[in-house]
């Protein structure tokens, strides 16, 4: 019988959450988000449950009214590289922004990271949402966040050239031999000569490829820009949602159009994120969800909304009165995000009020006993909504009870392994390693 | 009785050798530039000799006459971030170039990296000598390397820039109170709204200070321009030079020069960069020497000059004759290194095979038996010529000889540290913990 398909799992550490308050909560631990202890016992909690990779997501602006955990965090590339010596099977994944950054940079940086770690690096590409960025980022007096498509245009060419860089050396270029002084053969060294519409990087790259080929990357894009991007370059996505049906219909748009591109469908894997709360019954999980939501005020919840809609100030509203027209508002930002919610406030005919709790503490569909959880995801998965789950923490202690009590059930269904596979974050999600382009040209040109 | 002034250590930890050709000694590991083992190994054996420091150098450019440490090596942030995790007490220091990158983001990743490592974050602030660094970040189809003075201008104000984003939190302004929902108090949060010649950042920065305050900075400037550099902004300075006469004339103009900025001479701690070969005789320790210089070859030799004169060519001249003359190349460079090439084969009457060749296997001051090497160390220490020195290791195992052997006699005679003063880099060097400069405003303005 052959195999059946498995199921992947990562982890978003997020610190003390993604939302306003879960700090607030009696065992949250307040000052997570700068914790490097905590994050080590996360990684190692995930390692313990045969997770795929953890993930670390990024942002570059803060205001005072900005969440928690965004004011003050760790730089992914740094934390990444912190939890790579104390984990040894785990994918270390994280945010850098193609719009803030130079690709000689950025791919050796994510190349040590991907060597050091011996072949477990993932990066997570992002075009910067926050307008805000841009005035981190002035140079010359100027400070422009560019706007949507153009942010998609850089992200594509910047792609290309990391992706260049990262093949300037073939796999064997490296002879090393002491008695004939030969340390490489210059052959095996490529110089990209890149020029293009935004970046001129002429290479090579100082450090070679690590066992996986080439990092892996990951994609979150949900526009119609975005979808196109990520099912074109990423080797997986990262989406985001509440219901089975709208998730299987993104399954289905992305794996589709990744064929159109020329792909195979399972060469671009797709990670919902979820937010698993669990309960020894259906009333504690319940109950654990209702003690976070609580702690959310109602004037958190307008702030953090606010963020999607470039830090509006949705206080100035009635909150009982159908939610605001906001008419361009949050296009040139968060757009699929901010497109969601404006289409549901008007289909629903929802409040500010019940738009902002909402979106302060999404509810999901996976709260329950640790069987119900399992029966959701297996759901999801053979129900062509996900090749695998981005975890986040809903509660403290939620990745912890996820991997104690959900994963050995899943494991038990055969549906997930029980052993890492491989120890390259590559080999674990199946994916092939990226032959050298190099390498690749010259066996087409010679006859064997 | 006063304790006496104790001397300060670091060491460079820097692969298969900043030279061309050490990989090949027998006792050599060839692939230690991406070897992370190796680096593990090695900054445990720094932190059992009680090091200051550990530092990795960098570099921005590379084409196929590079040495091979340059070829293919780990990025220093990654590098250092994953050293972090295992090692406790020692400071963790890394070179990082202002002319490309961007503050907010180089302020983030020190940072994250002084958070995580409890405090042990180093910046060595370079300009990036090499011209050919301009190749790889082009933008708009422009590659502009800055000239010399202005990279300096940049680099001033991109370490005003970096300076005040650390400061964007005061230490206090975490509340993180559970009850009252106060996460932290606003009027501890400053934004700093820089807009000067080359960059606007508005700030503020999304990770608050670590235990030390502000990561340690590093510089190596050695023209007139690096030198008021250093003297003003840095809080150590790495130099290099031959002989004790050089390094006190060094030592006594930049210590007075930070005099002439307002500082104290102690403010700024000066670490000459040194390559000890150690033998159990003098011999012993010489025959050493000779076996290392022997690995150079002409070839070898004339392609490491030329990457100090922007890789020019010198295999076009003959080798017995006088250097030659290169009118201004290399100005644009490492302009201290190579007027200081040119002075001493004019002074000296050399020829192009002897500067070559001392070029690529400098002799040093420090070849001998450990007390010899102790004796050296100590005569430099206390002529001041020296705060402290660099070690880099002239052979294989010469980090671990230095520890095993020259270490317990520097103990021995008072000289050196038996335990850690402090788990920070600043409370190990003696520097003082800067405040944050908006809580010094409010002392000078509030009446007490």
């Amino acid at each position: 019988m052959a195999k059946q398909k498995q199921l992947k799992l990562g982890a978003l550490l997020h610190g003390v959450g993604g939302g306003t308050s879960m700090w607030r909560h009696p065992d949250a631990q307040p000052d997570a988000s700068v914790n490097f202890g905590l994050y080590k016992n996360w990684i190692r909690k995930a390692e313990e449950g045969k997770f795929d990779l953890i993930f670390i997501a990024d942002g570059l602006y803060i205001t005072e009214k900005s969440i928690p955990h965004f004011l003050n965090r760790f730089e992914p590339i740094t934390l990444l590289s912190a939890l790579a010596s104390v984990s040894r099977h785990i994918g270390l994944v994280g945010t850098l922004s193609t719009s803030y950054s130079d690709p000689f940079t950025v791919a050796r940086q994510f190349a040590s990271l991907d060597q050091l770690s011996g072949g477990r690096a993932g990066w997570n590409v992002v075009t910067s949402p926050l307008e805000g960025s841009a005035l981190n980022y002035g140079r010359n007096g100027k400070t422009e966040h560019p706007e949507h498509d153009k942010r998609y245009r850089i992200a594509t060419e910047f792609l290309e050239v990391t992706r260049g860089l990262w093949d300037s050396w073939e796999d064997d270029a490296f002879v090393r031999n002491k008695e004939t002084g030969v340390f490489f053969d210059p052959a095996k060294l490529h110089t990209l000569n890149h020029e293009g519409e935004f970046f001129t990087v002429k290479g090579p790259l100082n450090i070679a490829r690590s066992k996986q080929g080439q990092p892996v990357i990951f994609q979150a894009g949900a526009s119609e820009v975005g979808k196109n991007y990520a099912s074109k370059e990423a080797d997986a996505v990262f989406t985001g949602h509440e219901r089975l049906e709208d998730a299987a219909a993104f399954y289905k748009d992305v794996k589709s159009r990744a064929v159109s591109y020329g792909r195979r469908p399972d060469e671009v894997l797709i990670f919902p994120g979820i937010s698993p709360i669990i309960g020894r019954t259906p009333e504690e999980a319940e109950l654990k969800y209702r003690e976070v939501a609580s702690l959310v005020t109602i004037e958190n919840a307008l702030d953090y909304l606010g963020r999607f809609f470039e830090h509006h100030d949705f206080s100035q509203y009635p909150l009982d009165e159908p939610f605001p027209d906001l008419g361009d508002l949050g296009k040139n930002s968060f757009r699929s995000g901010t497109d969601k919610i404006k289409k549901d406030a008007r289909e629903k005919g929802l409040t500010l009020r019940e738009v902002a709790l909402q979106a302060a503490t999404p509810r999901g569909d996976f709260i329950g006993t640790p069987e119900q959880v399992a029966d959701r995801i297996q759901q999801w998965f053979e129900g062509d909504a996900a090749d695998g789950f981005m975890i986040s923490a809903g509660v403290p202690r939620g990745l912890e009870d996820f991997v104690e009590y959900v994963v050995p059930i899943l494991q038990e269904r055969g549906l997930y392994r029980t052993e890492y596979e491989s120890d390259t974050l590559r080999g674990n999600l199946g994916l092939p390693v990226p032959e050298n382009r190099y390498t690749k040209q010259k066996a087409l040109v010679t006859p064997t």
